[in-house]
């Protein structure tokens, strides 16, 4: 049953890193990120939400193959058009949201297209633009009337973000997008307060505020990342793209406002971070400025399975051990460990029929002793039909380092 | 004033080749075909036709540039697009005719766009498709919903043509496509009776035939074009893309048929068909299966002046005369030449206010003494400022040889 649209009360899709393309000629795993940006698509309708909310990455490159932009825009064409009415009205002028397009609109209001569910999007670090014309594949996406692109800054001397004010009977947002810059340089204009979020003239106070960026959060110092104190007061939900693992449900800063981190769509890399199940928020805002952020699990990810072992704590040295035998128990002990997550991923399944069933098995391996380095590609080899990654298993690693984010 | 639409009588706009995004990053030429598609889309809703027809190489590179993406999709969206009503119906079945589509549709069926003059389209040679998945940028926008692409020959050992049925009103037309092949296993499909055009099941005799094809004309022996005798006598019209000379009245073949070359709307290349007046045809088709073509000129082309001068012609050789007395004369007469070129090419200048001025111009030498070779690009420099192609004005050739086709 289809949730039933309150008159006030926004819900909002929320999303990020769909990284369409992703893989996109591995033959095990080129439909991943479309099959799960469908099922993302397909929560916006059950859920009946206003609009998505996208925050970067929708695109794994840069200069997505055309088989890419067609996947995308038959996607879009089947879950954002259609008869649905749009329940709310953009009251902000368009040619200060949309500047860098010729014809500033959103798609909703083009005579020509009948737009059920909007979708908005900012562009990420992966999908910028570049070349002839400074264009990007959401530039195309939206001249298609498929998707309205925001929160793009063409002057990175100094950065002015004109929010979209969004009104659905009572309820009012104030949706600012700060499309991807480096973040070296976004942290300096930050220091040097170059970077303004404009408040609406009237009833500046009435309005819920969200910012959506794609930037660097996990501190990477000294300024390759965003301080979430660079960020505004005012702001009442933050929601932040880039990094893939999964926080959705907000957090409060130090700041006040909350930040929701959604995390990507799909694991675009073996990391830790990606092994978290991964959710799409149905973010809910209501006409007193509050919130409820519901987290929609993903069912059609591919099972991933990480885990670190240390050889020293499993395969005990023994001088007298010859370097064959060494490593025969190693390879033993590690093919034991990887049928173990292989088992463990079943847990992953989730009946959705569109779940690829071969896991990724990513087994993070410490080692001491060079001589326990064991040939990566021949030990994938027998598990090529059971594990998507088969010839990636295996990480070998010197030191423990500190864990790293899972950002792309 | 608009033209009215008779109910019993086709009005279609055919054009082809238009290149877009040839010569893009050329700070002169590179709006140059967009300006002319332009042209070609305001004709269509002038003239209040009932849909556009390409004949191929609507785009100049297999992977065009995002920006000429988006440049095409602007201009589609803008004059396709619209309230006027389509006033035809395609009767075929569109998984006949669009087998390579996920959703085989006519976009003027799609519930959720709202086209007025739909555009179809065959792929040339420029714009087929590559890659992964083999797409191609047709693919895309079609996807988009701005063009019917049509005449997909997916399976190259044998190709059977399911027409377009397309009525409106008494008038009946079969429009057969076929995309660019390679001349020379096509040459070999024909002779080999491989090729189809498949007849409407229905009082196959009562509709008018139009085949549009995007391949040599002009002979090149032994197999590198298409004779016309190999097409089917039952076809009424033949729309010939990818020669790129404007030959747009029909003429009439040996088979019975009409054979219609509209030609390109830009120059791909500075040769002398290239420098015939281009023009697109506003075709008239009635229920009586009579035509009505008109040839209208298309008056945003850059103006473009081919000469040929002979040097023995025009500086007579003079045995007493030094190299560099030579020299001289030879220079002063091609650039007395090339004024004379420029003072031309002002006739080709149309009052359109998007026509560029600045002309193309083509002077090419014969030449029997080697010492009479000079410096294209010094030569060049002096017309900088008032030639497009100032450095490739002069194009020195040894013996005559046989004109060669107009053709990308
Ligand atoms: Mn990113
Ligand atoms: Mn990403
Ligand atoms: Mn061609
Ligand atoms: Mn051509």
């Amino acid at each position: 049953m289809i949730p039933t649209s309150s008159e006030n009360i926004f819900r909002i899709l929320v999303a990020t890193d769909n990284h369409l393309g992703y893989a996109e000629k591995d033959a095990e795993r080129g439909g991943d990120s479309f099959n799960t940006f469908r099922e993302v698509l397909e929560l916006a309708v059950e859920q009946n939400v206003d609009f998505v909310l996208l925050g970067g990455d929708l695109f794994h490159d840069n200069k997505p193959s055309t088989q890419c932009l067609v996947k995308c825009m038959e996607l879009l064409k089947t879950y954002s058009f259609g008869d649905k009415s749009v329940e709310f009205e953009l009251v902000s002028d368009p040619a200060e949201n949309f500047p860098h397009l010729r014809e500033p609109m959103v798609n909703f209001h083009n005579p020509n297209l009948n737009v059920g569910i909007p979708v908005f999007s900012i562009h990420g670090n992966h999908d910028d633009p570049v070349g002839l014309g400074h264009f990007c594949a959401l530039d195309m996406i939206s001249t298609a009337g498929l998707v309205n692109y925001f929160g793009r800054a063409n002057n990175l001397q100094e950065i002015n973000i004109s929010p979209l004010l969004l009104v659905k009977g009572k309820a009012k947002l104030a949706l600012y997008g700060l499309s991807a810059v480096k973040d070296d340089r976004l942290f300096r204009l930050f220091r040097e307060e170059k970077v303004r979020m404009l408040r609406p003239r009237e009833f500046p106070d009435d309005w819920y505020n969200v910012l959506v960026l794609h930037q660097n959060h996990v501190e990477r110092p000294p300024y390759n990342y965003i301080r979430e104190e660079f960020l505004d007061g005012f702001l009442d939900l933050v929601i932040w793209g880039h990094e893939h693992e999964c926080k959705i449900l907000p957090r409060e800063s130090a700041q006040q406002y909350h930040v929701m981190q959604p995390g990507s769509s799909v694991a675009t890399s073996l990391c830790e971070g990606e092994a978290v199940q991964k959710h799409v928020a149905l973010l809910e805002i209501n006409e007193e400025n509050c919130i409820k952020p519901t987290a929609l699990p993903l069912k059609t990810v591919r099972p991933f399975v990480f885990k670190t072992v240390s050889l020293a704590d499993n395969v005990p040295m023994d001088v007298r051990t010859t370097d064959q035998v060494r490593a025969s128990l190693v390879e033993e002990f590690l093919e034991k460990t990887v049928k173990e997550m292989i088992t463990e991923s079943l847990e992953q399944l989730t009946g959705h029929p569109r779940q690829p069933k071969k896991p990724l098995i990513r087994l993070r391996v410490d080692y001491t002793d060079e001589r326990d380095l064991i040939n990566v590609i021949r030990f994938g080899h027998r598990f090529e039909e059971e594990v998507a990654n088969a010839y990636e298993i295996l990480l070998f690693r010197k030191a423990r380092k500190t864990e790293k984010a899972c950002k792309e």
